[in-house]
């Protein structure tokens, strides 16, 4: 079972490595009839792109993206859609002195356990870079999502330790993208712009968290007992590289939690059955409450970092220290953001248009 | 897209209500050639089976299964295994006082949204009850990792905020059946006992935390980039009812360590390059380590409590004062081992066919 | 990649053995809301049931249908629905002889070969039993089905050479279950029925051709370009044992014309483009046009003849002559008419869900 | 449920349109260490290229492939294989005058009803253009059968009502490429030849059939009961454009035969047990029976004729006489040769791939 086949109704598949020609997604499952061009998609994918701030690799891409099928006349036809990026600032030799030396917490030992052999060549489909696919994906099904009033934001709630304070969603909305860490708190994204920076003088790299929501979501997505809407979302956070942990509503905090503390009781609203809290974070039973969803992602530290590491050269078969050179960010989750907001963006129209909510064949009939 | 099926290479259907005729599963992708009788399901089923203890509902069910297809003299002969568990103990009259009120915590609103309609007689589908067919098909999947070394199990680790010490997998294995909170560590299992009892003297429920493990794994499967072995982990445990987060190794802990502490540095060792260290949790990149698996899940407060609730009569449109009767869990994580050890192995199981590891169609050939 | 499960949207998982303790079949993705009850199932079931007449085997079995889940106070609940037939007048030791002599036109080596082993009781998951799970699952389909107006029936229109005159729907609505090779032309019949009891006495068996008619469709269904609605009714229906060709429309009699003769014209009828004539059999492109799929399928004479045939004794290696004694169809075209309606809806539901022209969730919303 | 995905393990996506910028192709599952370079997937682009004699259309394109990821130094490296090829030759204005008119025959009504719109523009998607992301996505499949000794091509035996005689295997190889209608009987050849262009003169098309074969086959391949051999290869095929019919062996001849004509019977052959002859045509079961797959397929005339026909404006909506313009083929089955030899290698090495036979992760471990 190959893996680069995301999702059922809408549906991404995503190619290409650090390092080649050009990486890419067909989006396959468009309904006909959307209004779609390069920029709704380039702009997720200028938030994505590396080089823009001391957070992220100076590696320097412009990330164009070109659409190639499935629209014409700036509207969906139905068909798929299918979008690519050339790669155009690779530096492979960069990375010949670990073709033979897998880097601590990276794939390269594993690929090579898997495969028979990997690319080398940064890090190849293992690397961040790979996500350019899932985001000009996910530009396509936020795209869809606003039609139905769902909108899906992340946001960086903790870095190296710096936690950011409970903000409401305009507040997050509003100051996110003012900094270059996404901390929609501006005195904890200072803070957490000073682990960074210390975290990069030491030749090392911090980890976070973000988390992800949905509002404007209606009740009733999700598919027992397998396709739970829950399920399906922490596959696809958990399928994004650096994810180690995620989590719902309170989380883990339910494990300390008493019965009548969890519980969101049920009040008369507007006329319907709700909620009045939202411990659960948007699902109950692996379906979709109408309340927001709330999703928190645990990102690991960067991987790649300067300080001696315990390693070995596969070649010799002997043991070695190693510092990994080349370009990388000190710190994924800013970078995370966009990456995560696509991904559930993704299982949302899908989930969307599974459930009839969004039209599985055209908006225009 | 119905949600019942799981797995690719190595796939269970389950179905079956809390009080309906019958609950049971549909084994497919069941090597041919493999040992199998009713002894080795009903092993786990009973680990499941509530009535057993304090700490599990009163409802007498002797869940005996039944393989109906898919053997031959003992033998597995490659067609779908179908197994079923009569019920014999189901009381829904007790639930008609719940026809129209939806119980915090559960969902029945959210199944009444969706299908327009809910099996309210013990919670219908989305009871605990629906998780035997799970079980049976991970007894399937465990049998068949036997075969290559591979040894799953769990255990509660946290229970009302009382946490276990850590302990080697020996003692794990050793001590997990041995109270009836499924902790290894007695000192703690005592202390759990205690919190459970106290929940149910006050008519409330608690959470805790269950860890998954799994010894003897090879480096190799998972399938970047969206059926990474994590993923599939995650989207595996999100889907057991009551989960609300799921974490690898140090899990959410990584957000706060440096690069430096969280890579797991290689060594050799017996002449094959390992990871020294097991922080990732026997993933990296999507991809198994070869060192054992470690996941967690975080599992909500049984939401059936006797305490007052608010929630709405939907008949008379009110909100009222709600007392849930029936029988049920003051605490879930002890019977959520055998389940959720289903699941890893069922995952796993799959991993091992599409790698090649075990033959699709035979152990005989 | 295990075989067992068909569809996506409306799903069928089917499993059990002739000779096994039971057969059945799980149904997902049944919306909400519809009327079901076993005497739904159980006619069809009785259709394809043996020991009715002379053109069938004499296995006696009652094949009583019971549903056992997924249907509450004959509602569907939208959870799967469970039905199975016991296994009642399987004669296993029947088959002793030929444990090790392969069966010429069965697939009996094949099996072998596949899995290491066989299942030789009957013909194990290979017998023309194996359908009703099919059966039972397509009941439920064609019950969805006439919430939208279409209708699915078959009849035979070719056996042992004998070929039935053309006749209107209604005409082979009327007739076809008139007479016990299901042929509504009644002269055709009658020489059919005379071949048939030739090919017995002689120990021998005769082939036919069925054609599976759909009137009611709407336009629109099926999804280019691997998904296309004749490519899935191909696939189910070459799914079918003993079929050896499918064909739609004119079929291969389109090899012989020019586009001048084959195109179907448009005009227009009551405000709506149509095509006048249907030389397509209801589907261009993959795509429905709105006019009855007309689906014919080539269906082999009966494996078991008792003439001598020449085959091997796998024991002592060395070649034999084998009659092949049991109970068996001397022509299996009659009985496959209710098995290939069964495929036809099963398919059709499937697409009528995921093109949300029937509602995935629940009819009642 | 988008349909622009086909296969399992081995799994090609395709997207492009006839007048869009670009088509392509991404093969997912393609094991690593593969030798794969743009000459071998350009040799059966270059037999599908139109423009090459009379019997093709004249639009004039190159064709020449871009392998833009996975593949490094000339190797597969277990990732997806993105291909693409760009148009060059599109005139769209010359599809101005159809923008309203469904052409009888084609899609474009159906692609309309179905999706609110249609790309006019010579056919879009519904275009025969649209293989040639199947005939790049074959050549990687044909690349990795010829590593077990499978191989797989494809002849016309009948065009315009002229049949080719039955040849050997070895002189349908040698002769199907020496003439442009790609039938392997010369005096045949020249005669169908004759018919093209009869036809043409007169403004028509002709229909034929296409036998596809596949040698060098073990036995065991396919999937009972839904994912037989021949189910998924009758999936492949008459999900081409133009395919009305699809048969195995024999075909809808069985159904004139009687069982001890159809029944191949078992020898033993260098010490194993097979069938002495193919009338089954490979697969019995849906189980390859290790004897060559014989499979043939219907193939309508061209659609696209410049004799006049009935149609509708539908902006005007009035029923008009249509004479089509344009480039188009006058017969189809020459150029399907490599479309449908395409499909089948998809299909085949998905199967290979499945069961073991080839690595699904590797070739190098």
């Amino acid at each position: 079972m190959p893996g680069n086949t995301f999702g059922h109704s809408f549906r991404i598949t995503t190619w290409g490595e650090s390092h080649g020609k050009a990486l890419g997604v067909v989006v396959d499952g468009v309904p006909a009839g959307l209004e779609l061009s390069e920029t709704d998609i380039q702009k997720d994918l200028d938030r994505r792109r590396p080089g823009q701030s001391e957070v992220s690799t100076p590696r320097s891409e412009a990330d164009s993206v070109e659409i190639l099928s499935g629209v014409l006349d700036g509207i969906t036809t139905g068909m798929p859609v299918s979008m690519l990026v050339w790669n155009k600032n690779a530096k492979s030799s960069a990375y010949d002195y670990i073709k033979d030396i897998p880097r601590p917490g990276h794939a390269d030992l594993f690929y090579s356990e898997k495969y028979g052999m990997r690319d080398h060549r940064g890090g190849g489909r293992s690397s961040g870079r790979e996500t350019i696919g899932r985001v000009a994906g996910g530009a396509v099904a936020k795209k869809l999502l606003s039609l139905v009033g769902v909108e899906v934001f992340a946001h960086v709630i903790e870095l190296g330790g710096v936690k950011a304070k409970q903000l409401s969603f305009d507040e997050i909305r509003l100051n996110v993208e003012k900094n270059v860490v996404r901390c929609a708190d501006p005195q904890a994204a200072e803070k957490m712009l000073e682990q960074v920076n210390a975290a990069r003088l030491e030749g090392d790299s911090i980890g976070g968290i973000v988390e992800i929501i949905a509002t404007g979501m209606p009740a009733g997505l999700g598919e027992p007992v397998f396709g739970k809407l829950d399920a399906d979302i922490a596959c696809a956070m958990m399928g994004i590289g650096a994810v180690k942990g995620v989590e719902f509503g309170v989380g883990f905090e339910c494990s300390r939690m008493k019965g009548s503390q969890m519980n969101d009781p049920f009040i008369i609203n507007d006329g319907r059955v709700v909620p009045k809290t939202n411990n659960a974070g948007g699902m109950i039973g692996g379906i979709s409450t109408g309340l927001p969803i709330i999703c928190r992602i645990a990102v690991k530290p960067t991987p790649s970092i300067s300080k001696t590491q315990k390693s070995v050269d596969m070649a010799a078969m002997k043991e070695i220290d190693l510092e990994v050179h080349g370009r990388h960010d000190p710190t994924i989750p800013p970078r995370m953001v966009p990456v995560a907001e696509s991904m559930m963006a993704v299982v949302l129209a899908d989930h969307m248009i599974r459930s009839g909510r969004i039209g599985p064949d055209s908006l225009l009939v």
